[in-house]
């Protein structure tokens, strides 16, 4: 049986790492094998990839160049990671995925359907089994994340920038109701916990897990 | 006046860098500007970008992601070098384009149309004024090519693939003549400069160069 196929997307202090691991306890309590992996990145060659995008020295990176790059670390990532995860059953969560390039390239930047049909190619036409959007005010969620370090080169784009963003994913939401869903990422860990749990148990009932 | 992209195609061993230099002082000797760039790299990114797809160390690298760590290299040289320099007028003169990606990726690993499609993308539509195809047999330029170093990742890859790659570059002579010009370099470097002088000789006639 083909596994399933989890990505988490949503702005930096959305929580998603946390609830991440919220969603592998879900799995493996039903006793299935999870593999958690993330983009860009997921392979060594995706990490190469990786440390180029996020490195903010690379200030001269034109926005076709930064989409190709995504495009070529997750074409990597669903053929070495992903597709052989989901054929041996297990359950992939995956930390963004082709939405955040909609969101971020088509709407952050402005590259409109070229991001969509480049992400066509790389992904082979794999699309999740569902996507959980964690959706936070971007002012709400810059401030509550802390971090050791600065921000990266996408951290450090303007208010605009993110904002495009969010309205990316809010189409992608209107779009896809059955695939992509909002999850309100303003309330209280357990709340959001909650609340991504009904979905993960109403996909299971579908699938007859 | 925008100035004139010249490019130059041909695997191993088919004495590319030494008439990259000849055509340089062809055009140095009109009194024009030459830029001499390379693809992959050209640009700091793409230099990194280079040294990822040229390591032998990454033999798992899919042929789709290949290809687009290709394309994103080229995008940030088209808008970084290459743009920019033809806006001063000057002649660029690029070892390898995207007639590399269509005869190494859409013929040599068999990717089809989407090579032409997603470096439509990458480069925005510039094309060379322009192409030379140093073209040789595949065996006899790489006994040709000595080196230091062992082959590079591409260079490793097996006759077949070297053969498919050499037919994809005369199905884009038959389909572009004006623009992609094959010249034999199986003979002298003096025999393949004088034919190489003469074609540039035409083009400068047409730009009243």
């Amino acid at each position: 049986m083909r596994g399933l196929f989890i990505t988490l997307e949503g702005g930096d202090g959305a929580g998603k790492s946390t609830q991440i691991r919220n969603i592998e306890k879900f799995f493996e309590e039903k006793g299935m094998t999870v593999t958690h992996t993330r983009e860009p990145g997921g392979t060594p060659i995706g990490e190469k990839l990786r440390s180029i995008l996020l490195d903010p020295a690379n200030t001269e990176m034109e926005a076709v160049t930064e989409m190709l790059i995504y495009a070529a670390a997750r074409s990597q990532h669903v053929r070495e990671t992903v597709l052989p995860a989901l054929e041996r059953g297990e359950v992939v969560i995956c930390d963004r995925f082709v939405d955040s390039s909609i969101a971020y390239q088509a709407y952050g930047r402005n590259l409109g359907s070229m991001v969509a049909e480049v992400n066509g190619h790389a992904t082979g036409g794999l699309r999740p089994d569902i996507t959980i959007w964690l959706d936070i005010d971007p002012e709400t969620g810059r401030a509550r994340a802390t971090r050791d370090s600065g921000p990266d080169r996408l951290e450090s784009e303007s208010t605009a920038f993110h904002t495009r963003v969010r309205e990316g994913y809010a189409s992608m939401a209107e779009a896809e109701p059955d695939r992509f869903k909002r999850v309100d990422a303003s309330g209280s860990v357990e709340e959001i916990k909650d609340e991504i749990y009904k979905l993960l148990e109403d996909l299971c009932l579908v699938r007859g897990l």
